[in-house]
C-alpha cells in the first residue's frame, strides 16, 4: 500500500544506456561488479530528507512553491512525510538516508518535548527501516535554524546555548545509535561569526574544541561505532565559517588531539565555495587520513552561494570517485545526496528524476573512474614522476639525515643544475578523456 | 651625492594633515607618540625590492613599461640599482627594507656563482645600511621565477630542485644573518599543484615539511635569532598553494611539529584571494599564537589575481592595525609594503608618491587604531557579550568537567530555554566610524 | 503620542562629530549647506519598507529572529505597521520612504482583493504623509516573492502571469501616482532564467521590452510626472537576471525604443555582484544619460550573495557621491537605504543606529565629494590628460573626417610614434585621500 | 621536408575511439558527416599563433620555461617560426590559423618598418596557404602588448596613440584580406581603465565608437567580404573592459549604429570572467543577431584570471554546440583554439596532444549536439513551454494591442489567477546526460 503521493509510479526499473524513459535508471544498476564490487556497494547512496521533504522552496526572495500535504508541524504530518520518504526511499533503491532532528518531528516547546517528539518518531522509523530495509548513512542535529543558535550553538557567546545543543546533540546520537547509523554528522553552519568586531576567536575555539571532545566521549561511552564527521564549509549562512575546508578542520584536530576520532563529509558545493575542486577535498583528506564520506551535490561555480543541485557532469563526478577509490573507497561512507530541486520544479516525478539522473551520473561516474584504476595510465605516470625520490640520497634528505648546508655543500661540489620536465598535464586530461 | 634618479627631490618633510604637497607626509611622523611608542617603532616599515626596483611593468598581457637605468644584469646595474634602493629608502624615512637574492645580484650560470654574487652584493649592502642606517626587516629566497621551479621548489617531483632550492636557501639564510636582518620569510609560490593528475599530496607534503625543519634546524645551528616566517596564499601562479591561508598553515606546522617554531608573514591580498578580510587573518594567527608580520599592500576585491596595490582605504587598514595592536604589535615584524606601482606609473616621483600615500594610509590607521584601543568601548562589548563563560558552571562545561549526558540532563531538568541577544554590529561599525 | 516600539526614544538630534551618543546624528545635520544647497535636498535619503518591516530576519538556513508586533497578514497589522514605520521615518528625519505593494497590505485572495486592500492602505499613508510631511521617494510591485513569479513576471512562458503582473503594476503606478511618488521603480527579480534548457531567450526579451513601454505608455497616460527607474541586478534569486547592469540596461533600452523614457536605480550591492564597482555603474550611467537614482546598500565583497548591509566605508561612499554630484546630482532620484539589519540585530535600537550610521556615512561622504570638486584637482588632472584632443586633427578624427587609410598614411608619413605618459593613478589616490 | 620540430611525427592519424594513441584522433574524422555536413565544415578549427609560436611561458611569477628555436626577433627566425607553424596546422588537419600582426613579424623601429615586415611575411604566408591549403580564419592587431598601448589604444587619451592604432589596423586588415581571411576580430584588452579617477568615459566612448565606424567604413572602401568580429571580454589586463560581454558591446553597437555590421567572437574563459556560462554567451548573441565565432578555450572556473586552458569537458562542449548549430552554425565564423599549454607542458608533442585532445572534445561536443537537435525533445519541450503565448490574447498584448489599464481591466474581470508549473530542470538535464 502506497501513500499516493507518486501516484502510479511503483518501479524504478534499470533499463539500459538506451532507455529514454525518465523513470528509468541508465546507468545505475545495483548489482552490477565493478572492481570486484556490486555498484551498490560501493555507492552507498543516501537520500537525504531536509531537502527532498522539509523545504518548501523558498528562497531569499520568494516564498514556498511546494504544495506537501505533510507540510504542517504535527505527529500525524510527520509520520505521512515519513510514509512518503521512505516509499521514495525504496523507489529509488536508496538504500541509506539521512535526516536532522528537525527535519523529523515536530518542534517542541522545550528540550523534553524536542526528545519525547524525536523519540516516537525514531520508533516509528526503527519500523520502516526493518519493513524496507533501507539503513541510515548518518543522523545529525539541526543546530542553526532556530533563533537560538543565531549567534553560533557550540560557539555561542551565552553557555546556555551551548548546554542546549550539546543536549540536543546528545539525543540525535542516541537516535543515530539506536537507528543502526554509521556515521554521525556535524555541520558548523552557526559556528562562526558575522563580524570580527563582536567576536573572541579563541574563546570560540576552545568552546567548539570542547563540544566535539564532548561527542567523542559519548560516542565512546555508548558504544557507538560509527564515525563522527564533520561537513566543512567556508561560509553562508554565516560570514566566516570555522570549519572553512578540510584543511581547516586538519588543524583544528589537531590542536584539539582529535586527528584520530573525527573524519570529513565533504561536499562538493562547500569545497567550491572554499575555492577547491571537489576532488582536492577528497584528495587532501585523503592523505590527512581523515575522508570519511561525501554529499554529492553540486554547487553552480557561479553563484556564490549554495546551490544544492544534483550531480551532473559526468567528468567531475568520475574525478571524484577516482580520488575515493584510490583512498580505498567508503567504509562507513557513502554518498549522500544533500540536494535540492530548483523550486520551480514542483511536482513528484521532478523528485524522482531528479534522484534518478544524479545517481546515474554517479554510477558513470564511478565506472570511468574505475576504468581509469585498472587502466592504470595515470597512476603509472605520477610514479615515475616521482621516481627520483627512491634513490638513497634522495630518500636520505627526505628522513632528515642531511642538514641544509650539507645539501648546500653537495649542490656546490657537484654543480648540480637540475633540468625541468614537462608535466604533460594536457596528455593527462586527455587520457581522462578516455575513460569519461 | 645622489644617483640624480630623484632628480632635486632631496626629502620628503613631514608637513601634517593640511599640506597638498604631494611628496610630503601628511600623518606618517616617525617620532609621534602613539599609546606611548613612537609611530616609527609601531609600523616598522619596510620598502621592498622587488616591485620597486626590478619589476618592468609587464603583465600578462603586456612588456616593460618601465624605463631604469639598472635594468640590465650586471653587477654594475646590481650595484647602481642598490644605490638608488638606499637613496629611496632614506627618503622615505623607511627603516627597513626585504629582498629576495634574485632581486639583487645577477644571474649566474650556476648555484656557485649565484652565490658568489649575492655575497658580493651583500658586502655592498652591508656597507650601505651602515652608511644610510637602513635596516633588514627580511630577507627570502626566490625559488619561483627560475624555470627550474617550475613543478615546485621544495615539492619538486625531482629531488634535485629540492637540493638547489636548499642550497639557496641557505646561502639567502646567510645572507639575512650576516645583514642583521629581523625575519626570514618562505613564500611558496610553487609549492603546490597545477593538476591533481600528475601531484602526490602526500609526498610533496612531507617534502615541504622536511624543508622548513631544515630550515629551523639551520637557524638554531647558525644562531640566527630573527623569526622565521611563512607567507600564506591560496593560488597564483600555482592552481593550489599548499599554503593557502593561516589556519592551513597551522596544520601543516602542527602536523611537522614546527607550531612553536614558525610565524606568518600575513598579507591583505592573499587573505582576500583565500576569502578572508585582512583582519580574519591577522586575528586567526594571533589566536593561534603564530602572528608575525605583515605584507600591507591590498588587492582589488573585484580582481582575481594578485594585484599588490598600495593600500588607501584607511577604514580597512585601521581594521588591521587594531588586531595588531590587540595582539600585542610588532616584536621582530613589521609593515612590508609588497606593493607595486600601476604599470602606467612611469615615472620616479609616482614610486615616492605611492609609498608616501600608503604609509599615510597606515599612520591613520594605526592612529585610529590606538584610539579605539584607548577607549575600550569595543572590547568592552566582546568581554561583557562573553560574560557568561565566567560562571562557574559555564567554566565546568567548558574544562570538560561535564560530559554530554550530564548536560542534557541538566538541561532537561532545568527546563533551560536560551533567549537570543541582539549581536549589534550596526552599533560597533558606527563605532568604528568614530575613529576612522 | 507613539506607537511605544521604539519605548522612549522621541528624537535622533544631530549632535556632531565628537559625540558618542549612538542615538544622535554626528555628520548628518539637514540644513547645512554644501555646495550651495541643504544636506538634506542633496541626499534626499529615504527609508525602505520592506527590510525594516516585513523580513522577519530568515536566511537560507534560519528562520525568524524578530519579534515585531505587526507580523500578521490582517489589515489592522498593516495599519499598525504603517504606524511604527511613519515613526521611524520622522525619528530618522528621513524625507522620503520607498514600498512594495507587498509590503504594506494583506496578502489578499486574489487580484481585485489585492488592489482593495492597497488601496485602502494608500489611504492611510496619504493621511500619514500629510501628517508627517514624509514623501514617497517611490513605489514599485512586488513580482518575485508569490509562487506565481517563479518563472517570471513579464518573461513568464505563461501569458496569464504576464497579465497578472501588468495589472499589478498597473495598481502600484496608481498608487504611487496619488501619493505624490517621484520616482516608480521595476526590479526583475525573476526576469531571468534558471537554466537555459527550458528558456527561449528572444520570446522573453520581446515580453520584457513589451511590459516596459506598457508601464512608459501608461504613465503618459495618467500623466505621472516620476521617473521610471530600472534596477539592475546580474544575479540572485535567478541564476541569469536580464537587467544583469547598466551597460546591459541601455542596450535594451535601445532595443525597445526606451533610453530616453527610462533611468536606471543603481545599488552598490548589485554592481558589486555584477563585477562592478558602484562608482562605475554610477559613471556608465551618467555617460549613457540615464543615472537616476541610488540604493545605497553595501554587499560584502567576500560574499557572493546580496548581503544588503548599511553603508559604513566613507572613501567607498565619497567616491559614489563624487560621481553623482559630477552628474549633476539628483534630480527626481534620491539615496535609499535598500539594507536590513544583520538577523543577530533583534531590538528597535539596532533599527535605528543602523540608519543613524548609514544615514551619518553618507553625510561625511557627500561633503567629501564636495570638497574634491571643490578643490578641482582630480577634475583638472581629467581635464589635461585629454587635452590633445581638442587639437584640430585630433578632432578631425573624432568627428569622422578622416578615414582609416588617410590616418595611416599620415602616420606613415609623419614617422608618429607616440610615447606614454604617467596615469598617476597612485597620485589621484592619494589625493582622494586629503578628502576622506 | 619538416622543420624536424616534430621529430618523426609526421601524422595524426584518425584511429577511433578505442584508440590510445596519444597522437591519434579518436573522435575528429574530419569527412564524417553530421547532420548531412562534413565534420570539419562545421567546427572550422582554427588553431592560434600566438599561444603556440610566441608565448614563452612567462606568467606573473616566473619567466620563459619553452625553449623553442625561433625565439629572436628576426626575419629569419619569424619564417622558421612560420615554417613549424604550418606544419602543425597540417599535423592536426587545422583548416584555419588565425594570427595578430606582432605574432607572425618582427617589432620594427618604427611604423613603417612594421609595415613592411608584416607584408614581406604576409607574402611568405599567401606561398604557405598555397603549398598547404590552410586557410586564414582570422587576423587581428596587437594593440596591447607595446608600451605605448598601456592606457589604450582607440581610447587612449593621447590621439596620436589612437591614430597609430588605426594605421596599424590598417595594415591588419590589408594583410588579412589578402591572405583571403574570413573574418577581421577586434580584441580591446586595453580598451578600458585601471582607475575612473584618470578617466573620461564618455569621451573614450567616442574614440571607440568613432574607431570601429572607421573600420567598418574602411572594410567597405577595401571590399573585405568577411565579418568584423569583436571580442568581449570584461577585465584582464585592463581593470573593466568596456566590451565587457554580448550585452554591453551590443549596447556598444547600437549606440553607434554598428549593430549590423559587425558581430561578436566569444570565448568561454571570457565569459567566465564576466560571470556568464558560455552558452549564455552564444545564446545571447544568436537572440540578438550579432553571433560570429567562438574561442573554445576555457577558464578555470575558480581562478580569478584568464588561463587559455584547452576544453576538456564535453558536457559543457556540447551545450556550446547545441547553441552554436541553433543558431544556424558558422557561417564566416569557426572554432578557434587561443589556448595555451600549461607552462609546464614543455614539449612540442604537447603542443599537439593538447590540440588532438581539444578538437576531439568539440568533435564529441559536436556531435552530441546534433544528436540532441535530431532528437527533438529538448526544443518541443521549449515550445510547448511557450504555447501560451499563441493565443490571440496573448499575441494581442506581445504585439501591443492591450493597454496597461486594459489588461488590468481583463484581470479583475476575470479574475485571473494563474497556477505555476514546474519548468523541469533536472529532468532537462538528465535528457542532455543521454547524449554526453
Ligand atoms: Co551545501
Ligand atoms: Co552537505
Ligand atoms: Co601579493
Ligand atoms: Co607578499
Ligand atoms: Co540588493
Ligand atoms: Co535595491
Ligand atoms: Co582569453
Ligand atoms: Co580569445
Amino acid at each position: 500500500m502506497t501513500t499516493g503521493f507518486f501516484r502510479d509510479i511503483t518501479e524504478i526499473p534499470y533499463e539500459g544506456a538506451d532507455s529514454t524513459n525518465p523513470l528509468a535508471f541508465r546507468h545505475y544498476n545495483p548489482d552490477e561488479i565493478v572492481m570486484g564490487k556490486r555498484m551498490e556497494d560501493h555507492l552507498r547512496f543516501a537520500t537525504c530528507y531536509w531537502h527532498n521533504f522539509v523545504w518548501p522552496g523558498n528562497d531569499p526572495f520568494g516564498g514556498q512553491t511546494f504544495d506537501r500535504p505533510w507540510f504542517n508541524d504535527t505527529m500525524e504530518a510527520a509520520k505521512l512525510k515519513a510514509d512518503v520518504a521512505f516509499e521514495m526511499f525504496q523507489l529509488l533503491k536508496s538504500p541509506y538516508y539521512c535526516f536532522h532532528d528537525l527535519d523529523v518531528r515536530p518542534e517542541g516547546a522545550d528540550f523534553a518535548e524536542n526528545t519525547r517528539n524525536l523519540n516516537e518518531i525514531v520508533d516509528y522509523f526503527a519500523e520502516k527501516q526493518a519493513q524496507t530495509g533501507v539503513k541510515l548513512l548518518w543522523g545529525t542535529a539541526n543546530l542553526f535554524s532556530n533563533a537560538k543558535y543565531m549567534s553560533g550553538a557550540s560557539t555561542n557567546p551565552d553557555p546556555d546555548v551551548f548546554a542546549f545543543s550539546a543536549a540536543t546533540i546528545k539525543t540525535c546520537m542516541d537516535a543515530t545509535h539506536r537507528l543502526g547509523g554509521e556515521n554521525y554528522v556535524l555541520w558548523g553552519g552557526r559556528e562562526g561569526y558575522e563580524t570580527l568586531l563582536n567576536t573572541d576567536l579563541g574563546q570560540e575555539d576552545q568552546q567548539m574544541g570542547r563540544m566535539l571532545n564532548l561527542v567523542v566521549e559519548y560516542k565512546h561511552k555508548i558504544g557507538f561505532k560509527g564515525a563522527i564527521l564533520v561537513e566543512p564549509k567556508p561560509q553562508e549562512p554565516t560570514k566566516h565559517q570555522y570549519d572553512y575546508d578540510t584543511a581547516t578542520v586538519y588543524g583544528f584536530l589537531k590542536r584539539h588531539g582529535l586527528e584520530n576520532e573525527v573524519k570529513m563529509n565533504l561536499e562538493q558545493g562547500h569545497a567550491i565555495l572554499a575555492g577547491h575542486s571537489f576532488e582536492h577535498e577528497i584528495a587532501t583528506a585523503s592523505a590527512l587520513g581523515i575522508f570519511g564520506s561525501v554529499d554529492m551535490n553540486r554547487n553552480d561555480y557561479q553563484s556564490g552561494w549554495d546551490t544544492d543541485q544534483f550531480p551532473n557532469n559526468v567528468p567531475e563526478v568520475a574525478l571524484a570517485y577516482y580520488h575515493i577509490l584510490k583512498a580505498g573507497g567508503f567504509t562507513t561512507g557513502g554518498t549522500n545526496f544533500d540536494a535540492k530541486l530548483r523550486r520551480q520544479s514542483l511536482d513528484a516525478e521532478d523528485m524522482l528524476m531528479a534522484h534518478v539522473g544524479g545517481m546515474d551520473v554517479c554510477a558513470r561516474g564511478l565506472k570511468a573512474a574505475a576504468a581509469m584504476i585498472e587502466d592504470g595510465t595515470m597512476d603509472q605516470f605520477v610514479t615515475d614522476r616521482y621516481a627520483g625520490w627512491q634513490q638513497p640520497e634522495a630518500q636520505a634528505m627526505l628522513q632528515g639525515k642531511r642538514s641544509l648546508d650539507e645539501i648546500a655543500a653537495h649542490v656546490e661540489a657537484t654543480g648540480l643544475n637540475p633540468k625541468p620536465r614537462s608535466g604533460r598535464q594536457e596528455y593527462l586530461e586527455n587520457v581522462v578523456n578516455r575513460f569519461v
